[in-house]
C-alpha cells in the first residue's frame, strides 16, 4: 500500500473528510516532489477516496510533474489566492469539509485562518503525530535509497582522508570532499564539518582556515542525500602517530559505538541503546565528556524520529533508521566522534555506513 | 526611541496586554539576539508596562547576555514545559493576559494551541503588520551597518574578479570568495553564486565544476552579513573580450540599474522603479529576457519588505533599503544582472554597493 493509500486508509477509519500536508519533508514522503518554497504556499490535499491535489507555486508545476507526481496540480501566481483555488478544486470533486487533519506543529496560524475562512464550520484536527508514526517505518525501497546515501557518505569520507596534507586548510578539504559528491550529481544533507587538533573537541564547531598539522586529530562529519534520503556519518582520523590518550578515547568512543550497534534489534527500547553507550564510556572515565544524545533518526530529514536519548522509551521495530553516534570531547587531549547509519532488521541490525572503523593514522 | 519602546507604545495605543514575537529575525530585531533555535522555541514577550523577558533553550542563554539582553532571561531544558515557565514569568510580574498580540504568520498552530491552555479567555490578535511596517523603515544605526555589510561585498567581488583565471572552477573561485569574508570575521548572508559561460543564462543556477574559459561572461551574486544586518550584491564581468552581442546586453542591463536608482525618492512607488528598468530593457528590445521584479527588500533578512514589483503601489519613504536588480537572460548569448542596495534618503538616494559598474574586461 503507498503512502497515500495508508493516509486514505487512516482517514477513513477516523471519518475526517481530507487531509491538508504542507511540510516540505512530509509533501514529498506523499507526492515525490521535493521542493523549498519558502513563503509560498505547498501542499497535498488527501481524501478518503476522491482523487488527492498538489498545490504549488505555478512555475514548479512541471518540476512536480517531472518528480512524478501524475495528479491534478493546482498552481498558484503570486496574485493569486491559493486557498480560493483550494476550495474551488475541493468543489469541483463534489465535496464538502467537515473535518480536516492538518500539521499543527507546521501549519502557521494565518494559514489556519484561511482554511476557517473557507469552512468556517469545519473541525481541524491534529495529523503530526499520525505522519510521524508512518515515516519512522522505512520500506525496502527508501531503505535501499539509504544504502546509497551511506555508500556515497563513506566515499566522502575516503576523498577526505586523502586530501590530508601538511598546511592544508579545514575548508580547503571541506571543499574538495564537496566538489567530489557534487561530480557525483548529489548535494550533502547538512553543512559538512571538518574539525582538526584542538576543533574537534567542540561538538558544534565551524570549519575554517586553521591549517592541518602533524599530531592533528581529524573529525568529519558529512552526509549526503541520495533521491531524496539523507545519510550522516562521523569519522575521526589521525594525522601522524596518536599519543596514548588519544588513543585511548577513539577505542572508547569506537567500542560505545560498536556496543550500542551490537544491541539493536526489535523489541529494545531506544533508552537502552544510549545506555548501553553511555555505560562504555563511563566505564572508561569519560562519561562527563559524552554531552549529547547517542543518536538521531534518518531519512527524508536529516533529523527525524526516532530521537535516541536516555529518556525515549520507543521500542525499536524493523525498519526504523537511525545514527549511532557516542563522542568524547575532552578539550586537552581530543574529542572522537564514531557515527553510523542503522536500520533495525527483524532480527537485528544492518549497518548502513561501511567505512572502517579501525582507528586510521595518516 | 528604541525599538522595544516603540512596541509597548503599539501595545498602549491598542490595549494589548502583551506581544510574543517568535519569528527569529524579529526577536533579533527586539533582543539583539540572533539565534536559529530549530524546532525550540525562542521568543521575546513584551509588556504595555512590565520588563519584557526572552525565551531561548538554556544552553543559549549566555549567547543572549553576550549578544546585549540584560532583561530577564527564561531558559528551558528539553526535558521542560516552556509554556509553563511563561506562565511563571508572566505570573510573577502581576500580569493578567485577555489579549496577546502574536506573529499569526510564523506561529504554529499546535504553539497557539498551547498558549491558548494557558490563556484560554485571551485574544490572540495579529501583529505581523505592525513589525513589518517598523522594520522596513531603517534608522541612522542600521543604515551604518548596512554600509559596512554592502563594503563587504564590494570586497567580495574584487576578490571573486581577482580569482578568475583560465581553467579554475566557479567552485574554486566561489570558495575562495567565502573564504576571504571568513576571514574578516564574517558569513555571507546566502548562497553565493559564481556562473560562467552560458550558465550566466540561468537565474538561479548553481555554481558547480565547470571550468573558467576565455570568451565566458563570468556573474557573482553575494552577499554578506555585518552584525545581524545583510547586504546583497550582483555584478557581471568579462573574461577576454566579449562579443558585440555581449556588450549590448551589459549596457542595456546597466542602464535599466542606473535609470531605476536615479528614480528613487520618498513619494515614487516601488512599481514606478519596476517600470523604469523594464522599459530600458524593453525598449532595448531584451523586455521577453527580464523574467523576475526588480528587486527586494534588505534588513535583518536578505529578503523582506518592500518587494520592489510592478504590483506594488508603496509609496517609498526615508530609511527604506532594497535591491535594484534587473537582469537579462538570452541564452544564445549571455546572462546579464546588475545589483546594488540603496537607501532611500530625505530627498533622493544613497547606494551601498559601490563596486564598479563598468563592464570589466579581465
Amino acid at each position: 500500500m503507498s503512502n497515500l493509500e495508508q493516509l486514505q486508509s487512516y482517514l477513513k477509519e477516523n471519518q475526517y473528510d481530507a487531509a491538508f500536508i504542507t511540510t516540505p519533508d512530509n509533501v514529498f514522503y506523499f507526492s515525490n516532489f521535493k521542493s523549498d518554497p519558502h513563503e509560498r504556499l505547498l501542499g497535498v490535499m488527501v481524501f478518503k477516496e476522491a482523487k488527492p491535489f498538489l498545490v504549488c507555486p505555478k512555475m514548479e508545476a512541471a518540476d512536480a510533474v517531472n518528480s512524478g507526481w501524475n495528479e491534478e496540480i493546482v498552481g498558484h501566481l503570486d496574485t493569486d489566492n491559493p486557498w480560493e483555488l483550494i476550495a474551488q478544486a475541493i468543489q469541483s470533486r463534489g465535496i464538502t469539509i467537515s473535518s480536516l487533519a492538518i500539521e499543527k506543529s507546521h501549519l502557521t496560524v494565518e494559514r489556519l485562518e484561511s482554511l476557517q475562512q473557507i469552512y468556517p464550520q469545519a473541525k481541524f484536527l491534529r495529523l503530526d503525530d499520525k505522519i510521524n508514526e508512518m515515516r519512522v517505518i522505512k520500506d525496502e525501497v527508501e531503505i535501499e535509497k539509504l544504502r546509497k546515501a551511506a555508500a556515497l557518505a563513506d566515499y566522502a569520507i575516503e576523498v577526505g582522508c586523502k586530501e590530508i596534507a601538511e598546511g592544508k586548510t579545514e575548508m580547503e578539504i571541506l571543499t574538495a570532499i564537496e566538489n567530489a559528491i557534487l561530480a557525483k550529481g548529489c548535494k550533502m544533507s547538512f553543512e559538512t564539518m571538518v574539525l582538526s587538533g584542538p576543533k574537534t573537541a567542540s561538538p558544534h564547531g565551524n570549519p575554517g582556515d586553521r591549517k592541518i598539522q602533524k599530531g592533528d586529530m581529524i573529525l568529519f562529519d558529512l552526509g549526503v542525500i541520495y533521491e531524496g534520503y539523507c545519510s550522516d556519518i562521523t569519522r575521526t582520523v589521525a594525522f601522524g602517530e596518536p599519543s596514548e590518550a588519544q588513543k585511548e578515547i577513539y577505542n572508547t568512543v569506537r567500542q560505545a559505538n560498536e556496543n550500542a550497534i551490537a544491541a539493536v534489534k526489535p523489541g529494545v527500547r531506544a533508552m537502552d541503546l544510549d545506555k548501553i553507550a553511555r555505560d562504555t564510556i563511563t566505564d572508561a572515565g569519560y562519561g562527563e565528556y559524552f554531552t549529547h544524545r547517542l543518536g538521531h533518526g534518518l531519512g527524508i530529514s536529516v533529523h527525524e524520529f526516532p530521537s535516541v536519548t536516555g529518556a525515549n522509551e520507543l521500542e525499536l521495530k524493523p525498519g526504523m533508521v537511525f545514527t549511532i553516534e557516542p563522542g568524547v570531547y575532552k578539550a586537552d587531549v581530543t574529542g572522537v566522534r564514531v557515527e553510523d547509519d542503522v536500520v533495525v532488521t527483524k532480527d537485528g541490525v544492518e549497518v548502513l555506513t561501511k567505512f572502517t572503523k579501525e582507528l586510521i593514522i595518516l
